[in-house]
């Protein structure tokens, strides 16, 4: 968890096969990275993605030039995704200028995020940022409710901290509170991220992002989920197959925070000895999502949808 | 907030009225105390409730024997909560052991609730803890997922406090976990509290809830709410006029918990100067509840299902 967002634990596995190059560049060296790599993190599909494209470019070509091939190959992962993310974002704007259009254009477009899906989980942009970043370099006015994000509090130590940095307007909230806001017309629309999609449009991601998207549909608040191309698990026909990652009790059991005197520091929040349960992620059926946002456009969560889009992946 | 719980909040402000005719006793003063009490807090409509038990039976007696009276009554409110409550529990043991044959008696039977409303909450027994207990004395294995409960970590803190002195197994969670669990078939049912439920039925409790009865009925997962008669707002029709207490938003801000060399400690979870909001109560639709648990038995969360258990009140 030293790095996280599915876009960026890709890039950065693209480096990390550049690294591993170092102590031998053999055809067996490259799948034994590979699988290093891969075994990191089970749920984001992106990081078997890059590794694999990697794998590939650096197959076809002669041991003796696999460091370069690698880091001309990581270079060109990264520069995509801040286009890929750019072209995320402009798409996405659509979905926000309807919804500032159904206000007539009055007050501001209130928009509800889980976890952090913005420039510090993407090599820039972001992916459920990049709509709001382009949103409001168009003059939309756009007020972001950040999802505090237990366990590990991404909502609130990396999004609102990201918006702040963008000069957005936003107001960290509870898990708990997003489902009140939205039965008071409190939300226009909800963008989320993946850390995978599959070929149907099921969407696992950061745990509770369900929750959400049943609120969402019960207060008919659009619910987005923006994404590049290589979130997506062609492989995969029903979220339910997607490994979730069970991560430590630890992560329940302790709060890590700043102090009133500026010090880190961890407190427990239950009595010592509590048992905890920590899944990371959560499916969201295709049947909750509204729409995905794509660097190749907005099409429904199915597999047409995606397959309109992707029609060399069909 | 020294004192929460619905039922808890009530059996004080009886206590509150005694202190109060300390300074004076006169209709004057007791409709000033009542009206100091009362506007403590405004979800929970215990407080109203106990308030005006207690002024009708002050305004009756002459003002000599106020103070007297008044400890009488508070008396008599505590130990009907706690018959009241240990009713609901035995009500209550029926939708658990209902359960437990629908598992074939296999495994055990795993409950998840939201917030604190145990006996913590309660003089004793508590309200949605009360059928577990019941069903732990019965012999029926209970497992308790304990929903953290955000802002202010009740669940961690408090019920998960309860349930390990009562030797009751439990798991605590974070909030964004319990829809994740219902679609992987790990909870049979839910049961939480009320601060206060419509003559129709609605509910409202600990923000957060509305969410875990949307994922509920999702996954067919019944979905209980366990109160006393006290809870229930006859006046009111429509949950959506319930007022919602809007808490500081340092509660969402900072979190407490114990270092790891046993001080007490609050830490910042967000950037400085991250504007924060935090409703502390919504309200789950009578529709999304699979019944209600009152100390009279179990209802629909309907006015006919209210009005056949409490027939004075129709």
């Amino acid at each position: 968890m030293l790095v996280r967002g599915a876009p960026l634990i890709g890039a950065t596995a693209a480096y990390g096969m550049c690294l591993g190059l170092g102590q031998g560049a053999s055809d067996a060296d490259i799948d034994r990275i590979a699988g290093t790599l891969i075994a990191c993190r089970p749920t984001a599909v992106n990081l078997r993605w890059a590794v694999q494209r990697m794998s590939e470019a650096l197959l076809s070509v002669q041991e003796d030039d696999r460091i370069k091939a690698a880091y001309a190959e990581a270079g060109k992962i990264c520069e995509e995704d801040v286009a890929v993310n750019e072209a995320i974002g402009t798409h996405g704007l659509k979905c926000i200028e309807e919804a500032w259009k159904r206000k007539g254009e009055d007050g501001e477009v209130r928009i509800l995020t889980h976890c952090n899906a913005g420039w510090l989980a993407t090599v820039d942009w972001g992916t459920a940022m990049a709509p709001v970043y382009k949103a409001h370099e168009a003059g939309i006015p756009v007020h972001v409710w950040v999802d505090e994000t237990r366990p590990r509090s991404q909502g609130a130590s990396l999004t609102a901290w990201e918006l702040g940095a963008q000069g957005i307007a936003h107001s960290l909230i509870v898990d708990n509170a997003g489902g009140h806001l939205m039965q008071h017309g409190q939300v226009d629309l909800c963008i989320v991220g993946t850390d995978r999609t599959t070929a149907t449009g099921d969407v696992c991601n950061k745990i509770g992002t369900y929750l959400k998207a049943l609120a969402a549909r019960d207060n008919s608040v659009p619910f987005y989920v923006a994404l590049p191309g290589s979130t997506i698990d062609w492989t995969m026909d029903n979220g339910f197959e997607i490994p979730i990652e069970e991560r430590s009790p630890d992560e329940v059991l302790w709060v890590s925070g700043k102090t009133r005197d500026g010090r880190l520091e961890e407190v427990r929040i239950a009595p010592k000895g509590t048992p905890a349960a920590n899944p990371a992620f959560d499916v969201t059926p295709s049947s909750l999502v509204t729409g995905l946002i794509t660097e190749r456009g907005v099409c429904p969560a199915s597999r047409e949808g995606l397959e309109n889009l992707y029609p060399e992946m069909g």
